[in-house]
């Protein structure tokens, strides 16, 4: 691997000073304070229709300054997910736009049916109350393939069905036909093999981020202005134009530092309301911020899937067919829509293949009146990973073979490319899993483990497992995916960086600080990156998700960059027109071709303000198009004890080993790693949040009732690498920002298994559901 | 001339609604409330020496946060005016640096020795009062001839005379021996035509904006942030990061709306302190803003000045030869220095020179204790002006000569190049006053009205009165003058501009509007400007001042915007290649060369952003270099009455005519001529900052003891143009900023002449004045 001057540089984080500190700036320390609030009135029905509202006794509340229906609202549908928009109409790749501003049509429970605005909460609180609504009602389903059997009225129109979605991918006629097979069925019956099918389940997982969902908007030079805490800020500067009818240009989005996202400031929730609200009472500051109870129930949490999963094997450890079909409820709401099940049904596609002569992945998206959902860390891919894991798994143990090699058999290699996706555009370029399974089972000791743990009795027993993992890289082809940065050199000789991509915690300021340095040829200490996005100024980029960012924006980062250092040697020529061949910029100083200092930067850059003859503010602003898509992949190995009659798992060591390709900063990349770890542990083990079947209504919307690791639950996160330089990366780097959350959840399982033989589908694996499991089988 | 579509189009600025609404935030709007707040210690001499401070007592206030004091700071002089720097540190061009952030030498009255930090401003207040210093004193010298003597010590040590600079232009030797002299001065005295020697005095007059001078500062980023009122945010960077001794990198400066600035803040006043104080106190937000009275005596007035001049003339009118000595009073600091006063002369050698064989202007900056001064509307031209009218309208008066017919013979024409400036860069490359004056006569009823006023007796008395005016555009060649400007399409194909030149009233950000549409293609309605500056985000540019905007930087959203419809006529091409000939943008379409819609603007902007071959966020950032410079001139007439014993002039009627070449938009225009003829009467009449000679001390810091013109004091206001496009501006245009504050004064003066006779020399002619000039005539 070459090696790189600024790239793989350990860089302490550029805002960790001032996140420490508290001086970082997030949107409620912007807002200006007292300003309006405003608070929604949820329904209290889980389906139905309001027939009426009377908030007469509400509007007299003191205090109260507007209060607004859904009859009051623009009859206006919007999209909501943060994906970038299409310019042709037609295309059916434009989000479904099944939102509008405040529904009448109540599909959830909670749905948003007013919204009360006030000088203060406790205004808008006691407004709340006095808020008195009429409802028609419907019969309430939750369950997706109840749902699918039709419900009358639909839970949307324009789907009678309550199918949002429905996709299927399976080998041709003529693959089959060449394997002795007319059908995937046949190939997966086919009685030379071993035939295995499972259902496994996943449950809603909330993303609990600590800063909650709160923007504030107010009016100003004839634009309505919006500060959100939001992931994708020129998304929401979209959505809130087409919501409310108006140009784009009259929507100016800013996005301070956030206290994390995880997908769920990837919808675009209030802001549009707010904007609204803003707009109607003369464009007076007015904020709108939801409160953790909100959080759970009303933003976009993991989809709750289904999964039948059968497959062949042979003898030889080898896959022959396999047949996955996913049912995705996504509640009332489309928002991300079934990309999310994609998601899962193609990762389970992708992961382990090498000796298929027969796959199937079907999947539907159907509409319920659950909560509804949307993008959360991995999309998608840690239900499809535990389906699949949960099918790998059983096989190796029921044939007593070693999880790993049995994988190993299997899965991806460099050579791989889905032949599904369009131009065979989604590919493994590189492929480290030997490696990073060498790493992980050394750390675990696997072997001596394995051994150590074979044969324990009793109601207390250990357990190592193992799960791996895959995962694309950005989005395309299925969307589009460009960016925009920009580079401006300083008269000090340090550059400002402007990124329309967004730091979300995530650290990703740091990455495109160090990328704009090694591409321009100077330290990341002279770089100064903009962190705030405002879509007034900011390039152009549709934000963070799909761990794009460093993939994509860092593309165009590199080549503001180097479009820069152009400029810089070129305006060095110019001063110094008798400087030899082409000149090279390091150690802030301009080299000619035999050595010689032709200048320091810091005096370039002076003369490039002030020149009297030609100044020249040298800038680069670079629109990129990315239209390559890279595998990465890794593994987790865990090892577990397991107290049967308490129904407790614990975690004893934890190692996530990933091919990320080159890493761009080992020590934030292993942070990300482990918060990812401790969310994939709380996914396999306790996240859930549960929905009354009866009501759809959120049971556990609080932090008490919905538990999350602490340090306290974790036990020493591991995080270990390959560094297999991917081609197409921008410095050869892959996804890394969500894959550590896919893997833990099955890697327990597995361990569980491995401890007490005891095959688990559904997760969480929460105490009572392992109780109930061991029970079951006769252990406690 | 030419008819354009958006230049010249009399919009409605587009910050209107906001200011009118009170939606729009200045600098104390924005700032966090609480914070910290910073109020200065005023030294109490006049000249001297701090000896010692005693804090203790200050800093047990309640309340109170820190003490700083003269022997805290850095020992770090820097300059303070808002200049372009120099790259090569040996130019004599760069500004002085004889300002610290708090100085142990006490150069004039109210000096900043200490500063005091706390919870509020009472806390400051009280502190202020317990601080106790020990000074020894020097004799305190407020007249500049005096100083000009010598004083122990001086003023500023390295300028142990007291004069900060001395040039002098004259007519060349072989040029005087082609008239058949030796010297100037045997021209003047030459028998062959009449001598007249007058002296002239202008004193000090205030800005007077209704913001005062306010910042507060904060850290982020390992940056500090400082917001202030300012006209040059990108100099404010600058010149924190010299005080500070830190990179300019490290220093972002916003500069929001502001309300007035008129060349107060021109200069870098407070922000450096408040940077300072920020990163002492551990980058804590610390306001400091300015009483009413500190702006007074502690912000860059209009330099005092006296002239001595004189002239020679024939019986024909024409002036053979002129010769003026201007003293200059800049106080205890340098601030522009000598640039003001060179402003004062050469406008005198602009004006008038037609029929001269031999001129000389010779002009001396000198220092002493009084107030430092500095920028203020039309930059020292008033002065100049003052005392070459007064000279004009003495001739006329004396022999029976109507003044328009004389100034007429003798002033500047298109032909016009200042033979003194390197290059010839300074030309009237117009000349549009004989139009001018025609206007100007018939609005006052000149012939008339001389007519009816010519044999009136009693105490009360009226006149009309002229005088001609001259002002460069922009500072080349003495200067630097660069702009940059970004443009960039939006969504929904209206544009974002983006400009590092301010809005500070005059109404820059409509005018950079309507001349991006123009060059664009689009409608100023389709423009959002960024009125905020962000030194992070903004595009470089030196700032408002010198009417340099609409010229330079003018030239720069010129540039900028026909790159932009470039590049949407290229991504034209590129979506419908088929499209013949050269494209054209035009009604919100693109048009091919036969005149067929090829796509509209907002579906080519959809494309340009969400293409999946080729998405490419359109954008131009652009840096001009002007080189030119271009003489605008006018003339204002004025109609009087003079109640000799009340020492009263009521001004009945006045008008503003000048050749400002193309207007960008006549409405606004007329709005600054209406604000700038106010400040020129209320220079003539009664503004006038008195100081104490004995101490050095402002006498009459308060908006009661110093008056300005309020609409009760004011008659209706004037204005009318005559349009001759000038061929160096970007649109045809030059100066109009600052001119109409140049004339009214003396305007008023020749008509008080024309109603009594009596010839006043000292401005402001306050009633005082004008009562004991009356007197001396014997009128009263």
């Amino acid at each position: 691997m070459e090696k790189l001057r600024e790239v793989g540089r350990p860089v302490v984080r550029v805002d960790a000073y001032d996140k420490v500190t508290g001086r970082a700036k997030f949107t409620d320390d912007l807002c200006p304070k007292p300003c309006l609030e405003a608070k929604i009135y949820h329904a209290t029905i889980g389906n139905g229709r309001v027939v009426s509202i009377d908030t007469s006794d509400a509007e007299k509340e003191p205090g109260v300054v507007a209060v607004f229906t859904c009859f009051d609202v623009p009859d206006t549908c919007y999209p909501v997910a943060g994906h970038p928009w299409y310019a042709d109409s037609a295309a059916a790749k434009r989000d479904q736009a099944d939102r509008k501003l405040l529904d009448d049509r109540v599909r959830i429970y909670g749905d948003n049916i007013a919204v009360v605005v006030g000088e203060d909460t406790v205004a808008c609180d006691r407004a709340l109350k006095k808020i008195h609504v009429e409802y028609e009602e419907y019969p309430v389903v939750y369950d997706a393939l109840e749902s699918m059997k039709g419900t009358n009225p639909p839970v949307q129109d324009r789907k009678p069905d309550n199918i949002v979605a429905h996709s299927l991918a399976r080998t041709s006629e003529e693959d089959l036909a060449r394997a002795g097979y007319k059908t995937v069925e046949e190939a997966l019956e086919d009685p030379k093999y071993h035939h295995v099918k499972i259902h496994a389940e996943s449950r809603e997982q909330s993303q609990v981020h600590i800063e909650t969902c709160v923007s504030y908007c107010y009016m100003e030079g004839g634009k309505i202005v919006c500060v959100s805490s939001t992931q994708i800020p020129h998304v929401v500067r979209r959505v809130i134009g087409q919501a409310l009818g108006i140009p784009w240009g009259d929507v100016r989005v800013i996005k301070p530092y956030i206290g994390g996202g995880f997908g769920t400031k990837q919808d675009v929730h209030y802001e549009p309301l707010n904007a609204w609200i803003c707009k109607q009472i003369g464009g007076r500051c007015v904020k709108l911020e939801l409160s953790r109870e909100e959080l759970f129930w009303d933003t976009s949490g993991r989809q709750p899937k289904t999964f039948d999963i059968e497959c062949s094997y042979d003898d030889e450890m080898n896959l022959h067919a396999r047949k996955i079909v996913a049912y995705s409820n996504t509640g009332g709401y489309v928002h991300h829509g079934h990309a999310l099940v994609l998601n899962s049904v193609n990762s389970f596609r992708w992961l382990y293949h090498t000796q298929e002569v027969a796959t199937h992945s079907e999947a539907y998206t159907i509409h319920t009146n659950g909560p509804h959902t949307g993008a959360m860390r991995a999309y998608g891919v840690p239900e499809g990973n535990w389906a699949a894991e949960c099918l790998m798994g059983d096989i190796a143990y029921d044939n007593g073979w070693d999880g790993v090699e049995f994988r190993l058999k299997n899965v991806y290699t460099d050579k791989f490319v889905d032949e599904f996706t369009p131009g065979g555009v989604i590919a493994a370029h590189t492929c480290g899993i030997p490696e990073c399974v060498e790493k992980g089972k050394e750390y675990i000791e696997w072997d001596k483990k394995k051994a150590e743990y074979a044969n324990e009795t009793g109601p207390i027993r250990h357990g190592v497992g193992v799960s791996f993992f895959v995962y694309k890289t950005a989005v395309a082809p299925f969307a589009l995916e460009t960016a925009t940065a920009a580079v401006t050199l300083n008269q000090d000789g340090s550059i400002q960086l402007q990124m329309g991509a967004t730091e979300i915690g995530q650290g990703a300021d740091t990455v495109f600080s160090q990328m704009a340095a090694e591409a321009i040829g100077v330290d990341t200490e002279d770089v100064h990156i903009v962190s705030f996005q405002d879509t007034d100024v900011t390039p152009y980029d549709s934000g963070a998700y799909a761990s794009r960012q460093t993939y994509v924006s860092g593309t165009a980062v590199k080549k503001a960059g180097e479009t820069l250092r152009r400029k810089i040697l070129d305006y060095a020529h110019y001063l110094h027109p008798s400087a030899q061949g082409e000149l090279c910029l390091r150690d802030h100083k301009i080299f000619d071709v035999v050595g010689n200092v032709v200048c320091t930067l810091p005096e370039l850059a002076l003369e490039a303000y002030y020149n009297l003859g030609a100044a020249n503010q040298l800038h680069a602003h670079e629109t990129i198009n990315v239209h390559t898509n890279s595998i990465a992949g890794g593994c987790t190995f865990a090892d577990v004890t397991v107290d049967m009659p308490l129904g407790k798992v614990t975690v004893n060591k934890i190692i996530n080993v990933q091919d990320s390709g080159r890493l761009i900063n080992p020590k934030l990349v292993e942070q990300q790693i482990h918060g990812g770890m401790a969310q994939g542990i709380g996914y396999g083990l306790f996240e859930e949040l549960q929905v009354d079947p009866k009501t759809a209504r959120v049971l556990n919307p609080t932090l008490l009732d919905y538990k999350i690791p602490t340090t306290m639950d974790l036990p020493d996160l591991k995080a270990d690498f390959v560094e297999k330089p991917d081609p197409t990366g921008p410095y050869g780097n892959k996804a890394v920002g969500e894959t550590p959350a896919i893997s833990p959840a099955a890697a327990i399982r597995d361990a569980i298994l491995d401890a007490t033989g005891c095959k688990f589908y559904v997760e969480p694996m929460t105490p009572q559901r392992l109780f109930e499991g061991f029970k079951k089988e006769g252990l406690i």
